[in-house]
């Protein structure tokens, strides 16, 4: 059934008011560390801590929520106040002397570890822009150019960092188109820079020339430099949730095309595929990994239910629905958001658990960790309050 | 209940039974690699192959185990040419120009990654040792000697490898002592070494003094160098199975010190404390990770059951029944050996599952991939069946 106006109203309202009163003061402003900077988000189920230890993608993460809600739902100093603490964090103490930034530092900023990837760089991109555009700092809103140029540059191959694996077997992973085409989005509608358009659009292509598979009805995490299916277990294990990510930032490119029609195309193919491999049908929720030829996986957590692919599903199935009115888009966005907010939510203590088992069954407790924090479920809340409220103006 | 002579003759004959007729038939001879040398290990529940790619941790102990079987059980051709067949492999393909070696490589050998430690070394070294043994082979107990040499000056830290983390919080891992105590003893039963005996005593000094918690009951699977608890969510990881593995080197031990008595009561505390924090009272077998103050850990199988972990802990437990004749461990290995025969065998195609979840349901079908392949069951099988017939022959 399609959705009613009345729905969506009440759908834009409940976003609003879980992101507004449930997640985000699940985790601020206990979490802001005013002696160091940054956050302290490594929290059990009722928020006390579990570790000190900052990871440095969440804190970038932070960052950028906070100074996102400053800009785009209301001037609440709090919440400037808290973009800035993770902003000078980020600045004094994420980076190495080398200009790549660590991955794990303590909670005074001492590093732990460095990791072979970019992705700390990354989000500190969209961190530093939403912090500039927030407090005005032109220095800020520099470096995070400055930043997304060397992730430029890294993804190119241009810039090379350290190999996990020999060259005997070459891949590529679907992570780094997809996650620069978020970086360029948000950084060019945050302080906006010439050179997202062209690169976004080379991110597309690649996408869908290398790794959308219409034979076989199918979205691939990992191919060969060329684009063909690697058939050993690593190349041949699929992450639905990740896939349907990548189809809303392609649906979110199409809206901002002007509602460009073979992008639209485009997102729902990849998101069409995704569901099938994904989408649980005798537990419901979005399953972790999958083999592309129905072969075991090497990861053991392969049948669980992690909240973020239901966050990337929740976003993807209604975006595609209110892009193309496509009745069936309303019916999966039903059935994700009762089967995640059913599950996932803590009505004790606010925010969502992270980690299930596939029936639903609460797996461990953690609200945040080395891997979660602030960021899938309250980017979800946001995203999709503000598309509402865009959808709703229009067709007032 | 104490277990009668007739009961431990019927488990003896079990465990051949097991170990001939149904473990090792699903492995050799199909997976010879008569064009390669080596082995294709990666199979599904009915051996079909998922991958042709090697794992070079298990390419060395699949060469333990068919040189083992020959020196230990019969001589029979197939297992002495296979043992040769994964001899040529590891010598001709693992090793990298730096003499250390690879951790994963093609069917060919061409190398695909090369990990931060040296545990494909130290299954190398009981390769080469059984190998040696096995053939006669003088060059190959020469290169088990020099390799096991390179992992002496690894472990010590005198040759440095390539790091992993920073040095802010300096710690160190009981795999360490654990594994080259476990290889010493292999090298000096196999073809003797003069270095082995006092090295393993200082392995179990260290294992005795900075791993082992007397005050929490508990044996830590990471410490600081000089020995305490890091209070983070790495540091408080705890590894049941891999601690019980532990204790029965430390009973292993033991009895080849003529039943030293200090060194049975470390195994079997170290076995007590992590029986109690590992098994499963709910729905029994030995769960993988827990926190040593209860809280959330940061890996997602943590409340899995593995295959190995249930074959270190009926080892464990039979080895301190036979050496203390404490009934409480018959019970154990009762409860252990009815959970995990019950569970993981498979009984339409051999051997063992390797991965369920919490409640006993299967997870995935893989019997073998680059963890799992023919080592901790046979080895179970085998050092059961060769440790009771001896008690028997003892006892008669």
């Amino acid at each position: 059934m399609m959705y009613t106006i009345e729905e969506l109203k009440a759908l834009k309202q409940f976003y609003k008011n879980q992101l507004l009163h449930d997640t985000v003061p699940f985790w601020f402003p206990r979490s802001y560390d005013e002696e160091n900077g940054g956050f302290l988000l490594m929290r059990d189920q009722d928020g006390s801590l579990i570790d000190d230890d900052k990871a440095v993608w969440i804190q970038g993460r932070a960052t950028w929520l906070l100074a996102t809600l400053y800009n785009t739902i209301e001037k609440r100093e709090e919440w400037l106040k808290g973009a800035k603490l993770g902003y000078d964090f980020l600045m004094k103490h994420c980076f190495d002397q080398d200009g790549r930034m660590f991955f794990h530092v303590t909670r005074s900023g001492e590093p732990i570890r460095k990791r072979r990837y970019f992705f700390s760089e990354t989000f500190a991109v969209i961190a530093l822009a939403a912090y500039a555009k927030a407090s005005g700092s032109k220095e800020a809103a520099d470096y995070a150019r400055t930043l997304f140029g060397s992730c430029l540059r890294y993804a190119s191959g241009e810039l090379q960092l350290p190999a996990k694996f020999m060259n005997t077997r070459p891949s590529k992973g679907i992570g780094v188109p997809m996650i620069m085409m978020n970086t360029a989005q948000q950084l060019r509608g945050i302080i906006g820079d010439e050179r997202c358009d062209q690169a976004i659009s080379n991110w597309i292509s690649e996408i869908e020339s290398d790794f959308v598979k219409d034979d076989i009805r199918c979205v691939m995490e990992q191919v060969t430099p060329d684009g063909r299916i690697i058939d050993h277990i690593d190349g041949r294990t699929l992450n639905p949730g990740h896939a349907i990510e990548g189809a809303w930032f392609i649906l979110h490119e199409a809206k901002h095309r002007n509602n460009d029609p073979a992008l639209i195309q485009l997102g729902c193919r990849m998101l069409d595929y995704m569901w099938e491999r994904g989408w649980d049908k005798e537990q419901g929720g979005i399953l972790y990994f999958s083999d592309v030829y129905g072969k075991p996986v090497q990861e053991y957590w392969q049948d669980m239910k992690f909240w973020w692919p239901q966050n990337e599903a929740i976003i993807a199935t209604l975006l595609a629905y209110l892009m193309t009115g496509n009745e069936k888009y309303a019916q999966w966005h039903r059935m994700i958001h009762e089967y995640a907010y059913g599950h996932f939510h803590d009505r004790v203590h606010g925010e969502w658990f992270g980690y299930l088992h596939r029936d639903g069954r609460l797996a461990q407790t953690a609200k945040g960790n080395l891997f979660k924090g602030p960021f899938h479920l309250p980017r979800q809340e946001w995203y999709c309050y503000l598309l509402l409220d865009e959808y709703l103006r229009k067709t007032r």
